[in-house]
């Protein structure tokens, strides 16, 4: 094996599907933000990507099973607007540029396939190190016409500078060259290894943008756990920013 | 050189092959198994895997003579039931991602070559500093039957969490890609270079489960004799978890 | 996408085209170098060059936009001569050996296919950790002519030794591989993040090789910014040394 | 470009060709041996190995010139024997283990279809951290003549244990593989950066087992002067283990 390689689990219809990436990175934002729309919207696997770029590592599954590291798409329908929701999530980005170009540029060809327009990132976008209790949502995109439309809805615009790390950026600079639409909504997070208010932030925006309708008591729990333990550690002395909470026991399970 | 390749040293017929994986890892606990059922069952050269992936090297012999890195498939007979017994051994691992990926997904297809259904790994788990006295053997599986058939032999399945990395790991995920039965036994270890012990209890599982006759005074030696080091070592006021016994003389040699 | 790839942008009618290489490197010499002609000759964009071997990171654009790295060729034509002069610069070089080797060796290939013969490199080459006020200019070439037209104009030949590191050597190497005239002007640089003072020294001599006419101004200004940084900081006791002054305000905006 | 590639200078008539691999390493030993061969014998330029796997960097000549980094094959004749010497000498090797697979068996696939038959490699052989008066010559070899061969000119056999790292010991690992005899050479060192000593030894049994007549005086001056380096630091206080001689004057010049 030594190309990334996506295999269809089940070919469903799509109707003008969009496509969510959530994968690990920043503050996990990506991955908590795939992960529960994933759930709350009961979504059932779609496609399944492998690559020899990945780390060379077999996952342990509850039952006793394992099986190789994957990106894996899920699909679902908003029930609001018939439209296909296709999220992607996973277990690891490569580790190496080569492995990113060729993973993200076969993801951004496969949803092209599949006859998708418009694909949204989620990431973390990191300023302080401090844990931000009102995030904002920063964003960029492939095109005038996405850029307005994140702005009308909230999302800052032009304003985080540098580069995006990974599939949250590569997928939309990837989506231009392809000529679909792309955005990245990145959350605003500081130094939380979880940070279940950033991600709340992002699906608030996705929310409103896709016209979905999306519990989010779930996630909302994990982060209240994780305030009330922030707390819990300020009062003890240590400072937020020195010390990392530990994770909250929810989500971990809840990923994986 | 570019690719991995296997050369057939001798092509043996062949009867239901199963595959024991023992290549070096955690406390050396597969190199362990694969090197003492080489050698207690006196299995001959069928092929040898090299591969640019392995480290730029080559290895000395003891009579001045040298070669290339590679990893070493052996054939035995099980005497009671007849069935082959394909071991591999080796002298390392790939060190990346890329290199990991080609190796072990040849090795799964040259096993599915000869008409094998079922792989073996072995590995080490690693759960405490302590030298373990009495190590479980904790088990991952492609599939149902070959999970309850381990549990039913007293390996621990389903309790083993995260990842498992190298080919210990891979080549069992690769074989379930392979439709493969495939399973990990990884005997519990504790920080020690070479865990004679950790070997010995996944040895006593493979026997039975291979109704093989295998004779374990050998690696018994070995159990004993870094026992009796870590003795003196804790007389001498030293912690065991501390600091490493020096390697056992013979296991060196004899892996080698 | 697995390899590197040039895409055109405009074709545009070339003269007797020559190639000056302003990428990132010490003292971001180079790029100075290249984006202050791209600005001063007004150049249009020729071609755009895409590589899986840059960071796997998108670049954010002020307007929100963003983009895969690049490496971009500008075209401009010589008014006193009516040569075509082109001028390649980009966010970053390689970080391997194979994916510099690829790029540079098809960037030369590039320039052959559109007809040109001469190809000039810019490059910092620091010798102390002290801001250096006169900077020299260092030249090495590929062939006898191009070196005494370099010390012709004061290029200082046979004294810099060692190696040029990325796109500024490889760049000139594989110019005398495909039988081109390359060069490589490494303005004289100690320590700086970005030194104005060695790429005007640089733009001095190429203004005179090219018969080219820049204004110097804009590059002039950013020179005496960072010198006036320096002696405020030596004032305030600050070794230069030391301590790098913030890199002046205009040339980062002015390099994006 | 994207493989090594190897280029011949010039086609000369080779007669019974042997080859010695010269390549920088451990105490420089292989380089000064391979250089002083090339000196002595007043070998002439017969091809030139270029590869993407040599640190991306282009080598400054004192001419002002530039070059890619290589590695060049010499021939020139025993007088006595009327044998064709081939040296392989360069300015780096490569630094992955692909790269180094990908070369050193194309080394070898190219001595062999100059009809050669036989290879020596040189390296150092470090063991302690003390500059060694009487340097030993360690072997080992493809095959048990050319054992025998090594051994009987007072080569050690057999002791050296572990691995050989790069060229000097994938060739002879690749010899054995495409059926040419291969042995590697190594001088007995101790942290010297270039240990003419070790080299000088080197070349004393070079010289028997070819019935070359070289002249050792170069050599013999920079160990000298080595020497004379290390008595001073004694005197002064420091110890020869902890500090380094700094390497003398001649054999960079000697070996750029």
């Amino acid at each position: 094996m030594d190309k990334t390689k996506i295999y269809y689990n089940k070919r469903g219809k799509l109707k003008d599907p969009v496509l969510i990436v959530g994968l690990p990175g920043i503050g996990t934002v990506g991955s908590l933000v795939g992960e529960h729309l994933r759930n709350t919207l009961n979504a059932k696997r779609l496609a399944t990507l492998y690559s020899p770029h990945f780390l060379h590592q077999a996952i342990m599954m509850k039952n006793g099973g394992v099986r190789l590291a994957s990106n894996r798409f899920y699909y679902s329908t908003n029930e609001k607007t018939g439209q296909s929701i296709i999220i992607l999530v996973g277990d690891m980005q490569a580790g190496t540029p080569e492995g990113q170009y060729e993973i993200n540029d076969r993801i951004v060809q496969f949803f092209k396939s599949l006859g998708g327009k418009t694909i949204y990132t989620v990431g973390g976008y990191n300023i302080s190190n401090q844990y931000v209790t009102k995030p904002r949502v920063f964003g960029v995109a492939t095109d005038k016409e996405t850029r307005s439309d994140l702005q009308k809805n909230g999302v800052i615009m032009g304003q985080a500078a540098g580069a995006v790390w990974g599939s949250a950026g590569l997928i939309v600079a990837f989506s231009k060259k392809h000529k679909l639409h792309g955005a990245c909504l990145m959350g605003e997070t500081g130094m939380l290894e979880i940070d279940a208010n950033a991600a709340k932030a992002v699906l608030e925006k996705l929310q409103v943008m896709l016209k979905l309708d999306v519990d989010l008591s779930s996630i909302d729990k994990i982060k209240k756990e994780t305030e009330n333990l922030l707390k819990e550690m300020e009062k003890a002395g240590g400072a937020p920013g020195d010390q990392q909470p530990p994770p909250p026991s929810q989500p971990l399970s809840y990923i994986r």
